[in-house]
């Protein structure tokens, strides 16, 4: 319960603790997700300063937090210590509309516990709508920035036609697609909540600045990462899952065959919630992904928005005020029989965390390997041993000044 | 075995009895299906010729073929008496590339077998392609006639790639998408054939009369209707169920919300076969069928020739020189749970009797009331409830030389 006048912000001690771990760990960290379903996050926080190892580490010869795998996550959450603000800091984050909610506040959304060890340690929210009343009844919209006029018409048509009935318009707050479904939900002052891939203050694409003070007039603009914290490409990854686990479906309206919406695609499958996709003309490229996920993985075919509201009535049927919807056949469940042929997600072929290191080697100039690893979230045995790889496979090069890229702008 | 000398031929008493039953009743009459599955074609023959009941009729109590019903059939068959030609008359019509299959000859597509007493009771064929080997590798791909130039070009394209990798293609020889099916093969050398509802020497629509030349060329133009009968609307439906049921699967490219595409689309669900749709723009109406076959009856979703065919490798299989075709994953059946909520035929709201009725009276003029009866092959005292019918609602009225349409051109 976070008390939430703008000029005096005063956080307990476990929204204080979260919070800081927002700062100190990715979102997703396994081990971190693991220890917090045991521990309290004071003692796992008090733990990490100290470098040592939280008293109440679950046992088990499974467990992945003991031993070396909890040895190098101290490692790499504790490079990031220098980055750690006073709790003072954090407080005076929580002023001009930026809030802090945590899994025991009333206004956590209970989808985000399906994810288990992989839910978000906190949410930082811009904006005063009620997160968890507005996801009771919502949709995830999402699909290809680089989309099609076409795309971008139907999404904000079915935007609009949802937000007229009071259904949450979630999306993640990109070019194409994703700005169709918020501007196409506030054109009609339906509630609409962009998730973020970086600190709620900070506008990425800047091009969208006025759009996501919109968002945060009318709905909410959330990210699991603190304030300040910039995006980078391994971090849309991993939000996504947040995209699909808020809502009580996912519509998939254009991507490519490698395109970031199938990512969330495949998360919205694997939660076992309704995944849909808006075929498109089999000549546009754009539409490539929702026809193959329709095929292979059991994505129901969408057109408009009654579809979708018959797709998601059984859930959200207790919210409506309109009466009881109407009967629906028994439909295939949304995660298909081919689910397992789901393709890699939309990164390239380095491992994960090469791929987040060079993610954390600046577009332009150097940067020194420990504001590498920092940045990257990862240890410094880690960073070593990727910047070792990357520099071998050509991607990046040592300079006086650290590492910088070779093969990019 | 029909001999196919051009200039002498001579059909045995078996395919003469079933060219006859050609002429006297409409293919899909249940009441000749069921007594050809138990009587010999030249006693049933005989027997409507003398106004007996045949020597065989099966009995039991739920039979069909007993009582009234049995009487009923022999009226609407006897009435076109005057219409059954000489053995010589059907001897001279097997010339000029015509010939006739019956269920015995080598030449039957087995596929019509699982039609049971709808089957046809023999085809017409003009060209000199095998009809078998045509239908062992073979795809029915069949669309709206108000197509829009996004569906010809999708259909084309399919039928072309399907074309060139020795698939049959198999398609009704309408305008729009059917000839944009038929003219796909036939750019890439490929066997195509045009199941008409009408005799296969009679040019429906006038202008595909060279489209049907080449496809008579190069595969097949068949027919359940003897040569020289004209088109009706309630044939085009009963035609579709051959179309569904002569092809390992049915592929819908464009199908408005009641096309009759749809109609054969429901025919390859009820006869268990791959049913698959391309979809198209949701901002088109002529996509909207596929896109409800897709959601709604569990057809497959397919964008190109190599998805067409990963449906059917395993039923074609044993047919391609190019070794197995690769493992496909487990796939929904082509009839999904929701079948049972296909829609009705795309007709309008008549009984069936009546419709044919309707589609009997002559668009310009006026018929006799024995005229109609026999065009629409129904007995007199059908034709006169029906007629009664038709005019008390308004499509008919009665003048000095019989009937004529009143709401129609």
């Amino acid at each position: 319960m976070s008390p939430q006048t703008p000029t005096t912000v005063r956080l307990d001690e476990q929204h204080l603790a979260r919070a800081a771990l927002t700062y100190l760990a990715e979102p997703g960290d396994p081990v971190l997700g693991v220890l917090l379903e045991a521990c309290d996050p004071a003692e796992v926080l008090a733990a990490i300063k100290a470098g040592t190892l939280p008293g109440a580490v679950p046992g088990g010869g499974d467990n992945p937090v003991r031993g070396r795998a909890l040895e190098a996550a101290l490692g790499r959450w504790r490079i990031r210590l220098p980055w750690l603000p006073g709790d003072e800091q954090v407080e005076a984050a929580c002023r001009d509309g930026i809030r802090l909610v945590c899994p025991a506040d009333l206004e956590w959304p209970g989808g985000l516990d399906e994810l288990g060890p992989a839910r978000p340690y906190a949410l930082w929210l811009r904006g005063q709508a009620d997160l968890r009343l507005a996801c009771l009844h919502s949709v995830s919209m999402v699909g290809s920035r680089a989309a099609t006029g076409y795309g971008e018409h139907v999404a904000g048509e079915i935007a609009a036609d949802l937000g007229e009935r009071d259904w949450t318009l979630i999306s993640g707050g990109a070019y194409g697609i994703d700005a169709a479904v918020h501007r196409g939900a506030l054109t009609v002052g339906g509630i609409t909540i962009a998730v973020l891939a970086c600190g709620v203050d900070y506008a990425y694409p800047a091009g969208h600045a006025d759009l996501f003070a919109d968002i945060a007039a009318h709905g909410l603009v959330i990210s699991e990462w603190p304030p300040g914290r910039s995006p980078a490409r391994f971090r849309f990854l991993v939000r996504n899952r947040t995209i699909a686990a808020l809502a009580c479906g996912t519509v998939i309206v254009e991507a490519g065959e490698r395109s970031g919406a199938l990512n969330t695609a495949r998360h919205a499958a694997q939660l076992g919630k309704p995944l849909m996709a808006v075929p498109g003309p089999v000549t546009s490229a754009q539409s490539a992904g929702c026809h193959r996920i329709i095929r292979d993985w059991g994505a129901t075919c969408v057109t408009r928005a009654d579809d979708v509201i018959e797709m998601l009535s059984p859930l959200g049927a207790t919210l409506t005020a309109a009466g009881a919807p109407a009967p629906t056949p028994p439909r295939r469940p949304g995660l298909g029989p081919a689910a397992a042929t789901a393709p890699a997600p939309a990164c390239d072929e380095l491992d994960a965390d090469s791929a987040r290191v060079l993610d954390a080697v600046p577009t332009r100039g150097a940067a020194g390997t420990s504001t590498i690893a920092a940045e990257a979230g990862v240890d410094l045995d880690t960073v070593l041993r990727c910047l070792g790889l990357l520099a071998g496979s050509g991607f990046i090069e040592r300079c006086d000044r650290g590492w910088h890229l070779r093969r990019r702008l």
